[in-house]
């Protein structure tokens, strides 16, 4: 590793989804709609063999796995303002930005699909993601059509653009869920993906979000009282799958009282960071 | 049209291309490699019925296809600091922006892909650009490996940014090329992204770009000795397909004397732009 290479990937809230497994983990993956963010993880490979979470020394099974399917040692120096673990696919913009910071550094350019698949693959088997990879490559409000990598999956997206807020109160473990019985989740995440391909509108995102976290059974007693507040008050919200976090739309948080990050919908996908002076 | 809605969309010069035509619009297209830029085409859609291009009303067929095509009578200003005619998908960018723009003023959205294929189509029945839409619409530097409209087209990407510089001395018709002997062209285009595709480099893409204009004979003699001075002075620069215009590397143009235009590589596709004050 001789060159640097720098990558930014938003970070992405599924709103909802329906878990679609598969021995390959290149077929499996989710369905669903999410918001990709401007907060998002920025990731740095230089010479060396460390990877660093925000300064410190860290361990992501995914980032570990990219490089391996590279064939590349290097140090990754990844940072980002998000929680970890409160499902804003951080794992997952890790190992996305790791494949393409790495490929800018080494001899032996990808096209950017092929480096999306290696991504997908590594945070599917380490259980921390299903659908966060394909949608930050996306970006904007990436609706996951079908399941798996490219070229197996395909994600549409919905024209949008809008200032996020979010508040988290901590991890949900995503393994747990997706051990339990997931049929009903399947069930609701079809329907609710129906609902939001018939009318792709945010309004629509937001309120078929809500219906889909009751019917599953996922909200926590906090994330619910949040929300609750924040419709009281006449905002968009709901809960972040999986994590227990809430986000909302325009200032839904902050006019309901609460003191939250502010980003917005980041419209591209995982790109490069100029290395040079641009106009 | 009782909302606003306002689009940003790419430049995207044409490195190399075959084209690849066919009775329905959406199937047709071209294969080829480009760079969409950072200087695009902003579309901002309101109550009315006249379409200006930067303050002079104009007629642009494929952005009047598209309102057609959505069934909505509106007002479309354009604004772009791009040379049209000049082989920088002007046309394309103005009927997608249009696309996305008239959609988010109006009640009946849509998704992102069907957005991009009624714009695709425009683009092609109106004889003004056969992969500019569906390029504009992934960002970055877009590979399209099959042609037509989603689904039926695929486009991949080349991850890499860099500062792009142009200098344009003028248009060249697209039809007039199209409706030559286009058998060579379509031979040498493949051959182009063949190389491309197993090195997915920027380098590889100027070096291969500039055999296919020399193969193809396309070149102008005053974009001929304006890439051969920039080859001198060890620059990348080759020439837009298909305009009388030269598109460069980093600082390769103002390095051999001339004085372009700055931009660079756009890493994002067409997107709305913000409405309300976001982070």
């Amino acid at each position: 590793m001789d060159q640097t290479g720098r990558a930014f990937v938003p970070g992405h809230v599924t709103a909802f989804f329906s878990p679609h497994p598969a021995q390959d983990p290149l077929l499996a993956g989710s369905r669903g709609v999410g918001l990709a963010l401007s907060d998002g993880v920025t990731v740095q490979i230089t010479d060396g063999d460390v990877v660093t979470l925000n300064g410190e020394p860290s361990e992501i099974a995914a980032v570990e796995t990219v490089l391996a399917a590279l064939d590349l040692t290097a140090s990754v120096r990844i940072e980002t303002p998000l929680p970890v673990g409160a499902g804003f696919g951080v794992s997952g913009a890790a190992a996305l930005g790791t494949a393409f910071a790495a490929t800018a550094a080494s001899d032996r350019r990808r096209l950017a699909d092929e480096l999306v698949a290696i991504a997908h693959r590594a945070d599917v088997e380490a259980g921390t993601g299903l659908g966060d990879v394909v949608a930050q490559a996306r970006g904007g409000v990436p609706v996951r059509l079908a399941p798996g990598a490219p070229p197996h999956g395909r994600v549409d997206a919905i024209p949008a653009r809008r200032r996020v807020e979010y508040v988290s109160f901590g991890g949900l473990s995503t393994e747990t869920v997706l051990s339990g019985d997931t049929e009903a989740l399947t069930a609701a995440g079809e329907r609710a993906l129906e609902a939001v391909t018939t009318d792709p509108s945010l309004g629509q995102v937001m309120e078929t979000a809500r219906g889909f976290v009751r019917e599953t059974d996922l909200y926590t007693e906090q994330v619910s009282a949040a929300v609750r507040t924040v419709r009281e008050n006449g905002g968009e919200a709901s809960m972040a799958m999986l994590g227990e976090t809430v986000f909302g739309l325009g200032t839904a948080l902050s006019d309901a009282g609460f003191d939250p990050a502010v980003c917005q919908i980041h419209p591209g996908g995982a790109a490069l960071e100029p290395t040079e002076p641009v106009a």
